[in-house]
């Protein structure tokens, strides 16, 4: 009976324990794990953007995950209030970067440097309602690529738009087309329909929404929230429907209204600048002139861009709808708030929207349209007999040193069946068998786990006997007869 | 006269502007910015640990930069006060990982995963007081390798051992001793030398300060701080000297109070095997039985290892003392202590300590004592004359396409001598050279930016005649003949 009391009494402990741990197991709001798989996808793009961005001579940085909160105000407009703050431990007053630009922008006041073309691969921070089966987290990569200097009108700028095409092309995620507007002829176009100056700001945020609403919601909002009257909402309504290619920038320079703003021909100017050296790139036909593109952020200063694919994407027997895809545009005065005497250096970059594209390819896994493999092993070795694990611990350290790719089991007497499926499960190529007689014999068998075939080959050349093997299953699988 | 006022005022104005800029323009405390070269070296270092990860069949995994406060709180503990937090802005309470080992054991008992090998490299947030020229920061990288699963004894945590020796022996930065010692003997010595079990970890502690203090000042922090008897203090004081190999823990298997502890003799008969295990794979010279290895982490139960650099770096004119580089061990609990019904998964790994690495080759870097080209660009597409910018443009898309990485000036009409002066600061190889009567006669010039030797080429044949060359280059590179 004391005995079955204590038995009693130690499993209500047992399950006391269990109940310390109170909490929810899970990652914080808007963010994910990534599990091998995902990973094994994630890297894929990710070498993809980081091969164009190189072919295009962009040199790599990298910045702080946390700025001071200062480096960060005043630089995202209503945005703001989405950036996470980090408590005040004693010390500064810190924030997660919210985007990459605004730290490059700081990276190049504080570093003093005039030129740069480079690359920014890392997570970025904001506290929005995350969508997260369409790829919208608040914990997000961005891969930006952006060019600083005092250079040429447009001539930085389209080599970003080339970039983002030859991204898109090798990702090979369907039609794509890159919309283009500029901020000066926005605000050229707010000033010839009656918009006051100090309005440009929030009008241009509210013209932003258009990718997401119809033009009603955005006229009432114009005209409830932002103070625009109704006419000059509805003469900004004229334009914004608008979107063509050279010609569309040729006819508003001889637009009524638009031709008297000094800003809106300066836009349009650029703009047309901007189709020329496109079709000398030759993707002029994957642009598109938008009047309503508009993009949220503050700092744009100059021409805005933003690629969007335009049929669903099939997945399985759904289609998934994604939109924007990446963005960008030029930011001439973002380093000069940055620097003491004000001195700017001209940017112009674009941003990969990379979270959207994960998206697409693991659902694309998940419907088993397309397989990865997660890990690289070529050599798996194996025993069928007991008491081989120093044997095996003695080969597989041959084979590292080799360089070979090699796995084992970490049990000392594995099954064979358990070995093998392993190997087909994980589509390790090669297992090398080991057996007490075939050691004694001073060799070991080699079996392709495909073919099944076991071919017995001198122990002391197992490495070469390996590496022909392992090279002749290369040049088949590049030629695609694997 | 008002026009004078004006001025003045407006240079007034200008100068408000800049005093609005208030802050020191700076990277948070204990952080830092990468530079291009930085970043090349750092991404060297980061590809030759990959390279071994994957050969040792691990997978990638990557969790959120913060977890939920609660997932970090109770495993690090004195250490638990160097954790960042963020602020409460409503919602969940979050901090930044302090580690990749606690949020690999949240996936693992999230996810239900018994098994994995995984690599995981990312950043660490500590809140520790940095030593940024030794490459101590707050935000730093840390490349963990990890084997999860119930396995038998030692043979996963020898192979962490091989990964560090592979990948120091890679790295090719100077000799080294791989310290190994276990938790359960050092309970077990605790146990003998007479201190109560509710200081072991305390006591722990303190022996970790070891490889920073003499002996008698860690012996004062026992007595005076952690409350033990000077008794027991002089008899840890005896063993913690100890260091060896597989003779020394024969020899403690027969001390008279050491064989008395259960703790003690599973801890030795563990160190035993593992150093077995090392002469087979080849690595028991690299391997020191250290019995003053204690390692900070409270959540350690078994092995438990150490890199320690033995010789200082030469770096120019200098030496510098670097240490630690990498460290690890087994931790059986800690997945058991996420789940509701404290399901263990035991695990054991190691974690390299990059920063270490990446200071040593940038003192390298600054001393000249090595170089690194921070971007790959093959060839440069210049002119001579003005005028060319749309023809650069055209060979410029024409090479992309075709996978050339190249670049040109963003200038309408360069320079010569800029442009050539551009490759051979950047060691670009080749540039194409553009002229009107070439052009004419449908040829370009490609020149040898090494040699200054120049060829004419067909125009058409341009992309062909550029591979050619390049192949050509890459062979001689290869061959150490370039």
């Amino acid at each position: 009976i004391e005995v079955s009391k204590l038995l009693a009494l130690k499993a209500q402990l047992g399950t006391e324990d269990v109940s310390s741990q109170k909490f929810v197991l899970k990652t914080p709001k808007g963010t994910r794990d990534y599990n091998p798989q995902q990973m094994t996808i994630r890297n894929n793009v990710l070498q993809k953007i980081i091969t164009v961005f190189k072919k295009h001579g962009a040199e790599c940085i990298d910045t702080p995950v946390f700025e001071l909160k200062e480096v960060l105000t005043g630089k995202y407009g209503e945005d703001s209030k989405l950036i996470y703050d980090l408590k005040d431990q004693g010390g500064e007053i810190l924030a997660l970067r919210y985007d990459l630009t605004v730290p490059l922008a700081r990276y190049l006041a504080m570093s003093k440097i005039n030129t740069l073309k480079r690359y920014h691969i890392a997570k970025v921070y904001r506290r929005d309602n995350p969508a997260m089966t369409r790829g919208r987290y608040r914990e997000f990569y961005q891969c930006d690529f952006d060019i600083a200097g005092q250079y040429d009108l447009m001539v930085p700028d389209v080599e970003c738009l080339k970039v983002v095409t030859e991204i898109l092309d090798a990702l090979d995620i369907g039609k794509y087309v890159l919309k283009v507007n500029h901020r000066r002829l926005l605000d050229g176009m707010f000033e010839a329909c009656g918009v006051p100056v100090d309005k440009f700001r929030s009008t241009c945020s509210t013209v932003d929404k258009l990718d997401k609403s119809p033009w009603e919601e955005v006229r009432t909002e114009m005209i409830n929230e932002k103070g625009i009257t109704p006419d000059a909402a509805d003469r900004i309504g004229e334009y914004v429907r608008l979107n063509g290619g050279a010609e569309l920038a040729e006819k508003l320079l001889k637009d009524e209204k638009l031709s008297k703003s000094k800003a809106a021909v300066e836009g349009l100017e650029g703009i047309k600048l901007l189709l020329k050296y496109s079709e000398l790139m030759g993707i002029k036909e994957n642009i598109l002139f938008d009047l309503s593109l508009a993009r949220g952020l503050d700092y744009y200063t100059g021409v805005i861009y933003e690629a969007v694919l335009t049929q669903p994407i099939k997945v399985g027997n759904e289609e998934l709808a994604v939109g924007s895809i990446a963005g960008g545009g030029r930011y001439d005065n973002l380093v000069g708030m940055f620097d003491s005497k004000n001195k700017q250096v001209p940017c112009v970059g674009v941003s990969i929207g990379v979270e959207r594209i994960f998206s697409i390819l693991e659902a694309k896994l998940a419907s088993g349209d397309i397989n990865v493999r997660t890990n690289d092993i070529e050599v798996y070795v194996a025993s069928a007999q007991k008491n081989f694990l120093e044997e095996r611990m003695k080969i597989c350290a041959e084979l590292w040193n080799a360089g070979i790719k090699t796995e084992q089991s970490y049990k000392k007497n594995p099954k064979m069946l358990n070995q093998l499926q392993h190997c087909e499960e994980n589509g390790i190529p090669l297992a090398v068998v080991l057996g007490e007689s075939e050691l004694k014999r001073g060799v070991v068998k080699i079996r392709n786990i495909t073919t099944r075939e076991e071919q017995e080959v001198p122990r002391d050349n197992l490495v070469e006997e390996l590496r022909t093997r392992l090279d002749a299953l290369n040049v088949k699988e590049i030629n695609g007869t694997a």
